[in-house]
């Protein structure tokens, strides 16, 4: 079986890399190969199986059609502008995140009235596509009123990946993932930066900035638990999708408060002295326009499993990036 | 101030046109030009204001460019690649109704980033956004579900239209039009044609066949009432939309048999006695999965007003399209 991973050299993309690599196999059929397209080539990794990589624009003419030439069986598509270059640069979020979404659709179907084919397509939607007013628990059925022309594009994206799955041209699953925590790598410029900040700088032993209030609720998942989402959409049986084949993905409701007190449970005391809090009146705006929590009880019942607890959250952190040890 | 209508050929948009020419204004601003552009060259029309006829294919490149050439205030784009032809015809739906609308609104931003240009534009959608399984009564946030590539195209073309108003691009209101009855005109094979055919036949002394159950549900608006939705789109304070531009307009829900019965109070048995019961189950199977209510508060609080009774909107039909009198 052949595995096509667009978007492979974010940090969702090199996770799930690994993930693959390490069980060779996925719903039990073996990987026979994999190819991993980013807009930067990805780096090389070690695997007794033959791995591409390609540098590709996917909004350029003829690169989704390149992308899938040798017909891969599964189609992991990660690849967006993300939120705030979206809003930043109108023409590029909507260059990529729909033209490119649509290419590439519109590839596997146009391979598909050549010769048989009809890969699995696991599509990376977001929560971006809702918007307020929003109710305190957002449920499965409530419409998409995003307000960012990336939650826009996503949710195009969404319809888009459910007509062209109904029309039998492709088999999608499109998973809204939760807010990723605790996030690898350096302090960033997002305004969800600060859900991860004070989790992973306090880790390491460096002070953190904490610009909203403890009881500001948002919705979470690990690193581990988005590559496990990735990995039952590409295996789950997708007659129980019916027509409706988005769903919103089992994160963690969770205060920023009770972020803190997982930290001091397992990291103690000396870890949450590292967070001060310093308002800032631009982030507390837009944090608080953001959904809260899910229902998101079909996904739970088609087996998508979430974290437990953030306590898990964050030992999960400690064990995949910091080799055990806290700093 | 000048007004393009896109598809002015249409039933609705004829309509539109007339009432347009007929009260001369918009808001209390007198109409100085209206352009007519269709797919096919709009019939003339008797105005004293300049009148112009295009025939174009909103899908061609310049076309949108040209049509918003002089800068009309006020756009009604009602053009669409119909339910059944989108669906035979997947490239033709996703080119008028996808692309042509997304040139039309790209048109539009590339006007206002050269000079001050921000039109109020009224987009036509459709109940088709919304799919099975469904509430009895289907509220103002119940998300989009389509299962036809139309409903698809319309819900993508309801999202670009909130995204280009929430960025200031231009000014937009997209409405959901219910089930236009009474139709005028011949039968037709679309599956919803006996909703009309059942009235208009009969009233013309001619039998007419009736495929479902008198139990069968739906939601319906005359076409006067359809006019009147877009004009109040077109005049409307859209402060009060917030970034919620698209709207499910205030129908009437009725069953077949009440539509029966309002015939038999208008017309008389002898209108009725001409519907012949004739079980389509192919027809009973599609309009199974079609909305029967909807819960249309919002636009109802924001001055969109419908029919007031099935009797209404056969006298409707009586007046505007038999002159007064049953045949």
């Amino acid at each position: 079986m052949k595995i096509l991973v667009i978007g492979a050299a974010g940090m969702v993309g090199r996770k799930l890399v690994a993930a693959l690599l390490k069980t060779g196999q996925v719903g039990g059929r073996e990987i026979a190969g994999l190819t991993l397209a980013d807009v930067v080539e990805p780096s090389p990794v070690t695997a007794s199986i033959p791995i591409t990589r390609v540098a590709t624009d996917l909004s350029a003419q003829g690169a989704a059609a390149a992308l899938i030439a040798d017909r891969p069986d599964i189609i992991f598509h990660l690849a967006a502008i993300v939120s705030g270059e979206a809003e930043a640069d109108f023409d590029k979020g909507y260059r990529i995140n729909l033209d490119g979404t649509r290419y590439l659709l519109e590839a596997i179907r146009q391979a598909g009235l050549q010769h048989s084919y009809k890969p699995r397509l696991v599509f990376t939607s977001s929560i971006a596509v809702f918007g307020e007013p929003l109710p305190e628990v957002i449920g499965d059925t409530q419409q998409h009123t995003p307000l960012t022309s990336y939650g826009t594009q996503k949710a195009i994206g969404e319809l888009l990946l459910a007509d062209y799955s109904r029309r039998g041209f492709l088999d999608g699953v499109g998973i809204r993932l939760p807010t990723i925590v605790v996030r690898p790598g350096k302090p960033n410029k997002a305004a969800s930066g600060f859900f991860s900040g004070i989790l992973r700088e306090p880790l390491a032993g460096m002070e953190a900035i904490l610009p909203v209030a403890e009881d500001v609720r948002h919705w979470f998942a690990s690193p581990r638990a988005a590559v496990g989402f990735l990995l039952h959409a590409a295996e789950m049986d997708t007659d129980a999708l019916g027509a409706r084949r988005n769903l919103t993905m089992p994160g963690l409701a969770a205060t920023v408060g009770e972020e803190i007190a997982a930290l001091e449970r397992v990291a103690g005391p000396k870890a949450t002295a590292l967070i001060r809090r310093e308002p800032d009146e631009t982030i507390i705006r837009i944090v608080a326009g953001w959904p809260k929590a899910f229902d998101a009880r079909r996904a739970s019942a088609l087996g998508f499993a979430g974290d437990a607890d953030f306590d898990e959250i964050i030992r999960i952190h400690i064990e995949d990036e910091l080799g055990g040890k806290i700093g």
